[in-house]
């Protein structure tokens, strides 16, 4: 883009209409509120409002399209040699931070999705679309792994549960608090649970492993919670960094 | 209940309004059935349909709500000392049984399912539900852990995930193959990655573990995917048996 070009990505009349259907559903309810209120409160014309959105649901969930596609452009620019669950947990941060662009309007939604049913499936609706996306990705990375497609869906569940988790925590905390922080913690568990060494080892340490042949021992004694010695295996990996509590 | 007294489970009409709707859907679709030809067709009144169905999506997931109802008492009546992860792996069970009662009607629905975009909805609203109820009973049992509730919402969803790849898998194959085999070997990878022991070290080598104090030693390079670790040790505590592959 040259620089004499502006980017024109979210069209003010979108931006208006958004505006004017959450002062209405605050005002009044999301059942009682047609869209031809939306449309006469936000000065425009009723096929200006399905020019942006199929439906009223729509309005409430207004850049989850843009952020579905964002989040699958960045899994097809996937370099082949990274590892495949740190790069579902980075796609996952592609949501967090539209969320986190706009907290007021975030905790907004949040509460009346809570109260609407209709609304509670349309979410549902989305978040299997980032949940199919994320085990589409890993099921290619996956290829020719016995149980390749299983460990996929099953590693996609938790990064979107472990996501979702973190995302309604701080939403619960009126979107106070470090959104980006809470969520971090959150995919670390599930990187540590399924992926391959953390990003914290990329250092000096990494080039330790590669030169040396580093060897990682682990002594349990049988009946330990498998997840207790995987949290042993990540803290031996990791050094004492203290990051991998939980 | 007396020798003399007979279960009445599911009412005669109940079943006669579902294989009714089933006949005009697979004849003219889903969307092109109304409930007043179900009726019609089922010899019974508008109201009758009502009495059983809320909407025409539930008379498509006629079954749900009972087995809702049998997975949270499951749930309600655990013993204590039960691994938690092996408790919810159990109640996902209850679901699977639903569908393998009868594979010809869940074969059918799932085409249904597959192709309406409405039903694929109210469908993930009942999924939401049961990995609630399966988060709600860990996070109950998570208690006082950090990250306890994080911990219950991953490893809902990693269950739901598995079942559902499992079950998808064997409604795939027409309701061929064994259903519980299939779901079983889902779930195994499941409790091995977040659950204690494994249910087929509860003979013998149970009892060595808690007389004699038995020590397992993983050794593994610094760089090992955390999921090729956990094989090892899940390999490791199971000894020969086989069943711990993939």
């Amino acid at each position: 883009m040259s620089s004499g070009e502006t980017a024109v990505e979210k069209p003010p009349m979108r931006d208006a209409l958004v505006a004017a259907a959450f002062e209405l559903f605050l005002e009044r309810g999301y059942e009682q509120t047609t869209i031809d209120d939306i449309v006469t409160l936000a000065g425009v014309g009723r096929r200006s409002f399905f020019r942006y959105f199929p439906a009223k649901e729509g309005v409430v969930f207004p850049d989850h399209e843009r952020c579905l596609t964002e989040m699958t452009a960045f899994l097809d620019a996937d370099a082949r040699d990274a590892d495949p669950v740190r790069r579902v947990c980075d796609a996952a941060r592609t949501v967090l931070r539209m969320y986190a662009e706009n907290p007021t309007f975030s905790v907004q939604r949040y509460h009346l999705t809570k109260k609407v049913p209709g609304l509670r499936a349309y979410e549902l609706s989305v978040v299997w679309r980032y949940e199919r996306a994320l085990a589409g990705y890993l099921r290619a990375r996956f290829t020719g792994d016995p149980d390749g497609a299983l460990r996929a869906d099953v590693i996609a569940a938790a990064v979107v549960a472990a996501h979702n988790n973190a995302l309604r925590c701080w939403l619960r905390s009126d979107g106070r608090g470090d959104a980006s922080a809470t969520v971090d913690h959150a995919l670390r568990q599930v990187q540590a649970t399924f992926g391959a060494r953390p990003a914290r080892d990329a250092g000096p340490l990494a080039r330790d492993c590669r030169d040396g042949e580093d060897v990682v021992v682990v002594v349990a004694r049988r009946g330990t919670p498998l997840w207790r010695v995987v949290q042993q295996v990540e803290s031996a990996l990791g050094g004492g960094t203290g990051t991998g509590s939980g």
